[in-house]
């Protein structure tokens, strides 16, 4: 107990939690971290498929004006969700509201697997930007990725104060020296044709004419599939509307195109500069390191570059550790999840779930031994299979909702689930062998724990549930104690078992004849009122026998109820406990198990 | 359980524990191997000392015949305490029964380490001789031994039927493997001058004619110190006294000579042929090893030699997991070690003394690397600690009991005390930097441990105490029900609440206000005629203001016993516990450390 309140901090009293209201400047800053540090890695991947395609990678700012096309069409879509859904517009919520129960749990299984994907993907690449810097640390990335979460998660449980302002620093310091590193690029490259280190650029790789072959064209998609990463997280700032100050909605919604606008110059320009600066993917360097040293060499703007990389990225991977407990806490106050999971621990976090964030990304950081680009084919398939059964639960809401242009805004959600279906669709297929088949697999799985879980919790409500009219009516009791001598507690336990009834049998399980007769004996001249029953223990167990005499007693008094008084002493430290038998406990625990039996502990407390 | 009864086989009754009663021959075959298997490392053990004080080292037949002296002593002392204790004179009983109180205790710490060292030592003797007769073994040694124990420990639990017949085999075949090698050995040696395997036997050393230093000297006394390990076990029969064939003295006195003959026969030879043979000791041979090849060459009567050595080892190794529960629970029944040693388990054996024991004699193996020589420096002390206080003993029972020739009884028991006392110190102070401090320590902590624990019996016992005349009195109950909302369960638990008392309140603390709106209105609408108390959860923790509403309620009815009574569902399959909170759980943990509180458990299953 002393340890969890050095680590995790003193209880917190509910008046404590106070929601805090900020700016778009500020909530911007603070719930984009996700969606902007993806530009972190989107290029990269893209670009770890296309130079199997040997010429084709020049292709590579086509398929990234794909995707920031795709882009747009999202942020559109969820600027209408933050109108439509002031409270907070998670796909979970409009799915259930408008498309019924397994669409909502569908979508629920995909942002489970998503948050945690998340975190190990967004902690994985924030290592590989401190391994990028420091070239020494690679072999140890596995241990640093794991330390990270290690740190994360009782700092979460701890729970952190969202400080907007604090929170908001990360992600406009990244954004500033992305824009830096790209201006610098552009300036270089167009006024000197060298980059700032003085180094001269390489050459441009020249444009392919000839039509290129069907395994070529695979490739484009698979390309494309993995490109699509750019837009995880575009999706927090709906979920997080009432954080914004009044009007809400219209603060969140601004933000939303705030969020695309920078995202898509941030990933037009890191994609733009990859290929002008013929930059390949490296297993040891990433590719925005790249640029970095490309055009700043390897001072200080460069190491500033690389550390507000690690920094958005661990930023990104703590805001699903506010993310996934409040999802799981949904599920959890739905009946899809244990109930546990809704509940606020000591210091107002949703501690469970934070635990089991914590655990699972760890898991997979070490089975993927830490490296992005095995976790990204598993992550585009939750997220785009999110955002599209969001979009069609917002057509639905707009038909029923109508409201003036209900039409047009339906047309505009209608485009955005087609086109996040689509890609859906292509990254699903694209990257199945790669990994994607195991959230194909743990999705369906996920939907089937939470409508098991459910099942149970219906089960239990109906077999709880009363008549509120049932009158209390008496009840006629007969019990039984277990004595283990003639004692203290037991004379306290007989006391009690009287007071209850006038039924009461003192029962002694004999292990050793002498010891038997002396009991019998003081017994007899004791004279306390009560019978006593002497049973045997041919197998030395005590136990048995007693639960054997219930069954006796039960067929004696059909119509009463078997209350078995315990008789314990507790001992005053608790090792103490290693010096005398369980009996007790494992009566207690045996009788748990046993219908129509009615267990009272009558404690005796020792005094040292 | 399942796994249990596969392991440990099903519960016996207590008719199935039967005592085999045996003859001479057989008794001293099953209770002998402790002592005579000590001969597999006395003599390398005495050498490996003697190689160090160089030209000393033929000095050897002469401290193997001073071993012999005490060993026949010890033997003739133990004769009289076999016929003054037919039912079993150990030295803890002897010591009891005579010198009081702490010297028992004393006798019984050195007999427990014994235990434990016995299991170690000859584990790693046995083990010894396989790997000298397969080298490629060698470096699993620890693994081996742990393997030995952890067979060994399962079929203790299991119950081992003291089968003498069986027990008895492996002893004979060993001293007739001895003989064999002794026997061939001298007749090579006399008749031919060369061993069996065709090489010629290296030169007898020269007797030395100087004087020998100060430093040899001392390195003689330690070489005496390590040989006494050839009396370790000697006090087995003198333990095991009524397992004979009646009249039990007198058939078990004989079994002690036969065994003071065969030890001391042994013992010499052994001896006699390591040093007329040249052998020097060898970290990865043992010395009767080296006896086997050079008499026997590679064949099968050598292999016969290393086996039944091995099997003699094990089976000493075995014999302590009768004795040291049987010990154990000696010490539990007089209140000096945690009770539960004493209790017979389901197959008939001690079995917390055996786990115990395999649990010790592992950590001891794995420390000291199942290194035989690493052990022994630790063995010696416990052992001659008991006879000591053995032979004390039976000096002051001579002079209590008197009888004819008591004082000749009396003498030849002191002369026995003097002689295993100057070994005593003559052993613990030659090993003491070897090993033997550690010995020195751990006896007089555990007989303070036995001590503190049997103050511990006593003060609860006093405190438990009842005086059996005092009158069953009424008792005025104030019950508390805390619910967790209005149910089935609770509605069991508040007729059961009623039924006790008609000062009954139910309690619920509200984590949520509109929950508790609804649960007021419904227990309003169905009003049972019972107060309903609502707590605030600032925390969010239900126990913590629950306890501090009892201390309300104890201030407000002090003459009343306060009761709480909860109400809890039994799910029907035990995983299902993980989808429901453990608030009865942490409650009754919470009241079971408070005082005057008695918790009555009025269970509910459910169906599915």
């Amino acid at each position: 107990m002393r340890l969890k309140h050095l680590l995790i901090g003193h209880p917190l009293h509910a008046i404590q939690a106070e929601a805090e209201q900020v700016s778009v400047f500020i909530g911007l800053g603070a719930f984009a971290s996700d969606a902007v540090s993806s530009v972190a890695y989107a290029t990269e991947e893209m670009l770890l498929v296309l130079v199997l395609a040997g010429s084709a990678v020049s292709f590579g700012p086509a398929i990234a004006a794909l995707i920031a096309t795709v882009l747009l069409l999202v942020i559109s879509s969820y600027y209408q969700t933050v109108h439509a859904y002031p409270t907070g517009g998670g796909a979970y919520n409009v799915a259930r509201e408008n498309l019924g129960v397994y669409p909502s749990l569908v979508a629920g299984a995909a942002l489970v697997v998503d948050y945690v994907l998340t975190v190990a993907v967004s902690v994985a690449a924030g290592i590989a930007a401190v391994t990028s810097a420091v070239p020494d640390l690679y072999p140890h990335r596995v241990a640093l990725a794991l330390g990270a979460v290690t740190i994360l998660t009782p700092v979460n449980l701890r729970g952190v104060r969202e400080s907007g302002r604090l929170f908001a620093l990360p992600t406009y310091l990244f954004i500033a020296c992305v824009l830096w590193a790209v201006g610098a690029g552009l300036v270089h490259l167009f006024a000197a044709g060298t980059a700032a280190s003085g180094a001269p650029l390489p050459p441009v790789p020249a444009v392919p004419t000839e039509a290129i072959s069907a395994a070529g064209a695979w490739l484009l998609v698979r390309a494309f599939a993995s490109g699509c990463v750019a837009l995880t997280g575009v999706e927090a700032i709906a979920n997080t509307v009432p954080a914004f100050k009044e009007p809400a909605p219209r603060h969140a919604g601004v933000a939303l195109i705030w969020l695309g606008v920078i995202l898509a110059s941030l990933f037009a320009g890191i994609t733009f500069l990859t290929f002008e600066l013929g930059i390949r993917p490296r297993p040891d360097e990433t590719v925005l390191s790249q640029i970095g040293t490309s055009v700043f060499g390897h001072g200080l703007p460069y190491a500033l570059l690389q550390f507000s990389t690690a920094l958005i990225l661990l930023l990104a991977a703590n805001t699903c550790y506010t993310g996934f407990p409040r999802m799981a806490s949904l599920l959890g106050r739905d009946k899809f999840l244990p109930r546990q999971l809704a509940h606020v621990g000591d210091r107002l976090v949703f501690s469970n779930g934070v635990i089991i964030l914590g655990a699972a990304a760890a898991l997979l950081l070490v089975i993927f031994q830490a490296d992005t680009h095995a976790l990204i084919p598993l992550y585009a398939v939750g997220v785009f299979l999110a955002f599209t059964i969001s979009q069609i639960g917002m057509v639905v809401h707009w038909r029923r909702a109508r409201g003036p242009w209900w039409q047009w805004r339906a047309a505009l959600n209608g485009v955005g689930a087609l086109a996040t279906g689509v890609v859906l669709i292509v990254v699903a297929s694209a990257k199945f062998i790669h990994g994607a088949w195991v959230v194909l697999v743990i999705i369906p799985l996920l939907v089937w724990f939470f409508v098991t879980i459910h099942r149970h919790y219906d089960d239990v409500e109906w077999q709880l549930k009363i008549s509120p009219d049932a009158p209390l009516r008496g009840l006629s009791h007969t019990v039984v104690v277990p004595i283990p001598g003639i004692t203290r507690p037991v004379f306290n336990a007989l006391q009690y078992a009287r007071s209850l009834s006038p039924r009461v049998q003192a029962v002694y399980v004999s292990l050793d004849d002498e010891e038997t007769r002396q009991v019998q004996a003081l017994w007899n001249q004791w004279n306390p009122g009560v019978e006593l029953v002497v049973l045997e223990a041919p197998y030395r167990a005590i136990v048995g026998p007693l639960l054997e005499y219930l069954n006796i007693v039960e067929q004696e008094h059909r119509d009463d109820l078997i209350t078995v008084v315990l008789p314990e002493f507790v001992p005053h430290r608790w090792w103490h406990h290693f010096l005398h038998n369980q009996t007790a406990l494992l009566l207690k625990g045996a009788l748990l198990f046993r219908k129509n039996v009615v267990v009272i502990d009558v404690p005796y407390h020792l005094n040292l």
